[in-house]
């Protein structure tokens, strides 16, 4: 007699489609989500598959549990010391960064709980985010001696430097309406609207067009690191291929017209 | 005999001077002043005028009418369409927003009513503005399938990331206290104490050296692009070559001497 | 017989440390703590005191007096005028500004009054500043003919665009809470509240590792200059050798285990 089969484990991101929405759930909530390499792994993958997926507008990066995500998995980074895997987890954790913000598609955090270190991270790195009221934001690394450096990468982007600086050098939380007021998150809201205004807000945006989505969102990012009169350049010709599309030709005339538009994504 | 002449058409700007103070308004209310060709080249002439007017010490730029300011033309966009007009169209405001940059006094814009698009790019591009309670900003583009490009330019230079993407992602306007707190403009006052706190301020400006306004501004510019070691070498020689100027040496021996300081603009 | 030697001249930075911390106070009170070339040298070489000092884990920047400091000494620029004492004082100036961005451990401004020009630059140059209500904060250069250039590099690294456009075109100074509120400051408390505000913020960072507060602060000022990709880069390496180091393991197994930790500052 064979032994019986293990139980499927659970998945550690959980994919939820509706209305052109997905929504990424960390799901690792015995661990308050902590970024371990398996579940970096799992949410780089869900990432590439709603990237090609042609009915996916916007994704919306949630989590399960009493916190949104703790960052790392310390246990797991003590567990096989040494230079080498420390690079390979660094650099696995920054793709997974740059990939949300090279994703074609709006990614919008939804922070109900504590987002520390890398989860801090994720929600810079998130085009939007919008957070109850009881959810906090901290890069405490440095309580463990560990100066949260790539976090601060993303952070330093988001946020002033006075800000930054006091969050990375004491470790101290933000509350939610701190980090509205410092620009972390869009806004903070009742613990009990944040899934309305979530909703509200992917469905308004995945009400318009992908193709404008996509060329908008991976111009702005480049022409944020460019000198005023590149950007320019560099924006007036995104504009004009823009206007060469299908669908700017479409809105425009729908709009003249009084009418809604028809998106064809081209 | 011959045909009655036509009336002559009122100015796209109109130009008003008082105090050293210049103030030009959009004058095409019955289009929510729509940057039309025609009015952006009016606009550009009107700034060249002033720039090289020693009488004007500080412009203002308002608007005539229901709205503020909303943006292209879509008509005219629609009516003769192809990538050469686009590229020319697009050029041209580019050149336009950044005239107000490099216009070596100080512009402010007064924001009575909604500005959207290259509107609210015009909003961001000066280098302080003062709106209205009722004022709005907006750069809803992507509502029509063309996404903001270039105004994200002059708007993501202005406030942080995560506003600037919900704008341009969502469509969504700000309030004048929204674009206070982001900072986009410098204040939100009551509609009827609009006309008051501009005149103030430009007045306060008006009254500085203009030698000392043009170094200023100009170099404001362009230490914002440079790394920390070198923005400190340029601002430094910046500093010493105005120390050198008459009106500088007037100025602090004025301020020692308790009296007040006639300048001569060297 | 000789004449009576002078009475020691009073130092014009006193330096107390207490716990890790050490306090540099301005003490030129009769000039507004106003930075003539000896003040800056003196601030100069405690600065370089406290770097080498291993005792000290965190400067904190006071003033004594009814100014924080009130800029450059304007008596003393005019009484020797002429370029190359103009580029030698603004060489000095921005060398010291730069080494409190450079010093390996944080520097805290604490405000009680009065900030103006590089006065005000020296706050914003500091990693924490934190300011009693009756603090001001002012680039008012304009006023005298002579345009904040310096100031306004730290300045516009610390709040948006329009805020310091504000401050450096009309002089208007900025109350404590609207220094809060542009970034400028981390907050802003009762006057009585200053001191102990302070001396909470410097306390817990003087128990973090001060090795581990070294690195992250270099890392901090150099990744802001760099492009994402680049800054993702860097900052993974940064992390990767913080990992390595004896304190990073110590910090994460005093986690794990449920105990403090004990720093070796390596």
């Amino acid at each position: 007699m064979s032994a019986p089969a293990a139980l499927p484990a659970e998945p550690l991101v959980l994919r939820d489609d509706e209305g052109g929405i997905a929504t990424l759930t960390l799901n690792r909530p015995q661990a308050r989500n902590a970024l371990s390499r398996a579940l970096m792994e799992a949410l780089e993958a869900e990432l590439a598959a709603v990237a090609a997926d042609e009915s996916v507008k916007v994704v919306v990066l949630a989590a399960h549990g009493a916190a949104f995500c703790a960052g790392h998995d310390l246990k797991e980074m003590r567990a096989e010391p040494g230079r080498e895997m420390y690079e390979a987890l660094f650099s696995q954790c920054s793709r997974l960064m740059t990939a949300i913000v090279r994703l074609p598609k709006p990614v919008i955090a939804k922070v109900h709980a504590m987002a520390t270190a890398a989860g801090c991270q994720l929600v810079a790195s998130c085009d939007l985010a919008y957070a109850g009221a009881s959810a906090r934001f901290a890069t405490p690394g440095v309580n463990i001696g560990l100066f949260c450096s790539t976090p601060m990468v993303a952070l330093s982007r988001a946020v002033g430097r006075k800000t930054a600086l006091e969050m990375l050098l004491s470790g101290r939380p933000l509350s939610a309406d701190e980090a509205e007021a410092a620009g972390l998150i869009n806004r903070a809201v009742a613990d009990d609207e944040l899934d309305a205004t979530v909703a509200q807000m992917a469905g308004t945006i995945a009400a318009k067009s992908p193709l404008t989505l996509a060329i908008g969102k991976e111009a702005f990012y480049r022409q944020a690191e460019m000198p005023l009169d590149e950007a320019y350049a560099y924006a007036s010709q995104v504009m004009t291929e823009n206007m060469m599309a299908r669908d700017a030709e479409e809105g425009i005339d729908a709009f003249l017209g009084k009418r809604p538009p028809v998106w064809q994504g081209r």
